[in-house]
């Protein structure tokens, strides 16, 4: 099922064949159709998903309406509302996919049991988490001390893929920035 | 030498009396003035720091001298400049002591070497880091999308003590807006 997983897990991990398998007999496969939601703001986000194809993309909606991007994920990452999974709360995030995609979707309840049974996930997802706490730290930095023309420079250098695969309009709502400040930005470069 | 920090530990996981004396054997314990930096940008931080007593920040200074707070650090909090501190390359930030405080200093192979004799420290960082990911991602979020009253009210709402420990230029910093902003945006409270 997870020929990707497997290897994310042997790359970070010592995993044995039989805890792979384990792991993998916990996870449930589901595709995502470009444009289509795997998770809707309010509702309990109860898996988080590893991406086995595609793209997608976490965002929050503002009091006018307007999008916010909290994260891009494609192949070979996880994706969720994590404070809505690790809090089992309403999801005050969506999640859509950019481009048809599979994920595989791991439930709250087994990832604790497996937390107990492997107990070698507990030093993969602290990685896992690790990482994902300083690159928000790091964004979070920028957003607040750097132009948004530096951002996108940032962006465009450390993920060249994603201005290929990810429409402009989304790329500037992580930026924070409106289209037409990056399509000045863009045409200034 | 870590009343708090063993109180801390065993808040999170199980863990044998041996273990907290052997983690507690590799802690180093300082003191940091108020004012006094525990760690500078440009040089690598080599330790992350659990807080005993005090209350520490971290920031970072843009091209224009201006600082923004990335983090604020109070009792039974760890605080570090994590991407340095992972890859072992120059700060980009500073540590700085709002308060006389007193820190348990743990270096970077110490932790490597603990995490192999004490498996439940990688549940127990594990746990910490999931928590500041999803409270930064949801800070990221905040200053992406709501006005900085709501995030002035928001702070002052989750962390009440803040306010009465912290001078207001530095609670300005946080929030990304000018002390002038503040003081508006309290006066119309």
């Amino acid at each position: 099922m997870g020929e990707l997983l497997n290897k994310n897990l042997s790359a970070l991990i010592d995993i044995k064949k039989e805890e792979i398998e384990k792991f993998e007999s916990f996870l449930i496969k589901r595709t995502v159709s470009k444009k289509q939601n795997l998770l809707n703001h309010g509702s309990v986000c109860r898996f988080v998903a590893f991406i086995n194809k595609g793209c997608l993309r976490s965002y929050s909606v503002d009091a006018n309406g307007i999008e916010h991007i909290t994260q891009f994920g494609v192949e070979n990452h996880w994706i969720a509302d994590l404070y809505s999974f690790l809090n089992q709360t309403p999801a005050t995030l969506n999640i859509e996919a950019v481009e048809d995609s599979e994920v595989l979707l791991l439930d709250f309840s087994n990832l604790e049991k497996l937390y107990k049974s492997i107990p070698g996930l507990e030093r993969y997802f602290r990685i896992l988490f690790q990482n994902a706490y300083t690159s928000t730290q790091r964004r979070l930095n920028s957003t607040l001390s750097i132009s948004a023309a530096d951002r996108y420079n940032e962006l465009i250098t450390s993920y060249p893929e994603l201005i290929r695969r990810v429409p402009l309009i989304h790329i500037a709502s992580y930026l924070g920035i409106t289209p037409e400040s990056l399509s000045r930005i863009r045409k200034r470069l």
